[in-house]
């Protein structure tokens, strides 16, 4: 597995996990039937957003695309959000440590997630392994089509 | 003083507070030299996004922006914006309220600040004193001319 920039050219791949990742409504405030052309001006917007991708060969196994979380005096905090085929789940640790390290390159100083599913056990886990803590947690700010109304977690690391 | 409806004509009034916040650079994430195209284009917005101006005749002394806090299985959570002129501090309480209203009237659930600056203890005391909560703090998330590197604070209540 290779993880490099992403060009437009890995869309299609992509769009095959994140259209079911957005089916789904479980993990992601997005609207369950999000237009591709929406989903694409989210996923490709030029710098300082990054979007990487995870590869093997030429499949693309999971992307990640990382952004100041502020404009102006709240530019130094990164946040980043992580989409990966639900075939290949074990792509989130490499993405996710990949980006980490890019955003202590760039200067960021701390890395926040706004709106992580507390349902959503298996990224909580994986983002504290990765020196993550919670900050706050929004009550019921997310409604899950299985759990109802879940909290989503503020999630948070210094990169100094 | 009557809140309303905004329109494009109060835009000039707006800006001229507008861009005084932004260069002080104290309480918002903005760039400080924020051009007035990219602001015109936050404050005036399409539903579901509201935009409100508290008015004494033909007098703008503060306006207030308001839009889901996320998409999709988010978008029951509100958040919103508050710029009162310096001259006329007290306009944010009604503002607030205002806001407040009009959201459980919308439908919203709860609302919720992302990034109240922690030394703007002015604003932190008014929406204490509106009902919310502060939730979390990302430390060192806000680089104040003043104070250099402080919290920001994520703020809530309930609309139910």
């Amino acid at each position: 597995m290779n993880i490099r920039s992403a060009t437009e050219r890995d869309w299609p791949q992509v769009w095959e996990f994140l259209r079911v990742i957005a089916k789904e409504g479980e993990t992601y405030c997005w609207d369950r039937d999000l237009a591709e052309e929406k989903a694409y001006a989210w996923w490709w917007r030029p710098l300082p957003v990054r979007t990487v991708v995870a590869v093997d060969g030429d499949t693309v196994l999971g992307t990640a695309v990382s952004y100041p979380n502020q404009s102006g005096p709240g530019a130094h905090v990164a946040s980043a959000s992580f989409l990966v085929d639900p075939a290949f789940r074990g792509v989130g640790r490499a993405l996710g440590n990949h980006v980490v390290d890019q955003a202590r390159a760039d200067g960021f100083r701390a890395m926040q997630f706004n709106a992580v599913v507390e349902t959503n056990t298996r990224a909580v886990a994986l983002w504290e392994s990765l020196g993550f803590r919670v900050l706050g947690t929004v009550p019921e700010a997310f409604h899950s089509p299985a759990a109802g109304y879940v909290g989503l977690h503020i999630m948070y690391r210094s990169l100094l």
